[in-house]
């Protein structure tokens, strides 16, 4: 017997509820390219929003190696045996993030995983960074309207995901290693820049020397910088999510942040600015999806994009054939 | 006497005639906010597109200190020789660049701002990544139907302007130092990636063992990226742009480039695929233009964008409102 569909009423209660079941295919919704999907996905979300929000949303950032699933499975019990309620999200629209590697994650965050107190829900992996990250800001409203009280999104932090995610977080955790050879780290000075505190991991692994090293050198890094319009000064710190070392440290930093923008309005002030991001970003999304349905720019797509790419039309012709028969 | 305006036939004409004025003040044109502008622009370029796509164009980037100006001075001058014609454009939107620097720009490529045979046109510095981006590209075209048949683009390796740089030119050189602290050049691993060739400048600074050490490492880090689409292999090369060491074995270098892939077809294929990148690019533009141009748009945006700021207004509403207004 086939399932009935759903009503969006119904996944909102069920959400509420802190159904998980009907949290994962509220998301899968929102991940949907089918447009009627998307328009039950937006109904949920738009019903979900008054209980949204009351989270502390942060972005955990670092290059492949630096042990960024072992630090999000350490932080994360610690903080759910504190009592709060965890959902880990990724954004990686990167091929280099196979299905794979994704149910490897959960398998990294074993504790994590079977925790009752935590959710984890891998990257989508399909389409452009805008669109994950779209996803990934509508899929945050969900899990705090389902009792989620802090957020993790974990991003590689090679590419350009790292705006997107700065764009949504009240926080940014950068994490690096020490003497690893930091030009081919690949951490690029703008993500620096984002960060309000590096974390050297696996000081386990390395040498005294080579810590104190970092340390001094990303702390030199970041006075390169204006002071923050957070009032807060960016620091370095070091850890060991294998042995547990530091990780207590770092959510007492974030803690003490997230105290200190609180009372001096910043928290609110970035926040509202993220609104402003995200409504112009919905409207563009909006926009172009309006665009890309209309009937006959669908059927003359795939023949005008074909000659553009066999050098037959110049992409401005291009543009202006489809753009004239949308607004004709 | 007020000047009367032109009639884009007349600004084709004298671009086409090599008018260097004429060229400034329709790349003004393009750069202009203001409707009437934009339309006469979008003119001119369409008359100048048959013309264009007849030259080389070439990314340049690096930190600041790399020496791009000096390099671009040297480079420009030694290909102005052999009887090319080069336009130099740059693409900064970020505020660091002021008025005063760009000017600065002109005094350091002083043989180059003096030569007949060069056209330096600065960045310009207000607008969107995306906005000054779309302006270079078409800027790319007005050049060419004045006949500059070297393009070199030039941007600050720091940034995300890299990728749209990337998208608009055949060849991307990246600048580095030797020896000056790696983690601080700032350089992301994506920009590595996107290089046909990193050029090590200012030589005759350094140590020769630095010079070596860094080619090394450099040469290893380019070995870890997956064999290019072009069947090229990107090298680490030396040079002084200050005592011109090593200045016409870059040249050698992208010619080679430019012969490789013309012959095996990926030349074509690669500014096909960028066409049909800005295809969509001019139809995203169009789209949120004429957007915000709609009269009721237009007159509750603020209001609206005020709401979201003081946190009165959710960014979903926020959208669903300015959308209802513009497609009611």
């Amino acid at each position: 017997r086939r399932k009935e569909p759903l009503s969006a009423n119904e996944y909102v209660k069920g959400i509420r509820n802190g159904n998980r079941a009907m949290l994962s295919r509220a998301i899968t919704l929102i991940e949907s390219t089918k447009p009627g999907h998307r328009a039950l996905a937006q109904d949920i979300i738009g019903q979900c929003l008054p209980d949204s929000g009351n989270s502390i949303r942060i972005g955990i950032t670092g290059v492949p190696g630096v042990g960024k699933s072992t630090f999000i499975e350490t932080l994360g019990n610690r903080i759910i045996k504190k009592g709060h309620r965890l959902a880990v999200l990724a954004i990686d629209p990167s091929s280099t993030r196979s299905k794979g590697s994704i149910l490897g994650d959960k398998t990294r965050m074993e504790t994590l995983a079977n925790s009752d107190r935590a959710y984890i829900r891998p990257s989508p992996t399909r389409g452009s960074l805008g669109g994950v990250a779209r996803k990934t800001r509508e899929t945050i409203y969900l899990c705090e309207a389902a009792g989620y009280n802090t957020i993790f999104i974990e991003t590689v932090g090679v590419g350009q995901s790292e705006t997107a995610v700065h764009s949504m977080v009240d926080f940014f955790l950068l994490l690096m290693l020490a003497g690893a050879g930091d030009e081919l780290q690949g951490i690029k000075r703008g993500i620096m820049e984002m960060a309000d505190a590096i974390a050297i991991n696996k000081i386990d692994e390395a040498g005294g020397k080579a810590v104190r090293q970092a340390v001094r050198e990303y702390k030199n890094a970041l006075h390169l910088y204006p002071e923050a319009a957070s009032g807060w000064k960016p620091n370095v710190v070091t850890c060991s999510a294998q042995t547990g070392e530091g990780i207590d440290d770092i959510w007492k930093l974030i803690r003490e942040y997230i105290k200190l923008t609180r009372e001096n309005g910043y928290f609110e002030i970035k926040r509202n600015r993220q609104a402003r991001h995200w409504m112009y970003d919905t409207i563009e999304t909006h926009l172009n999806e309006h665009f890309f349905q209309h009937p006959e720019v669908k059927q003359r797509q795939p023949t005008i994009e074909q000659k553009v790419l066999e050098g037959k039309l110049s992409s401005f012709r291009a543009a202006q054939q489809l753009l004239d028969a949308y607004f004709k």
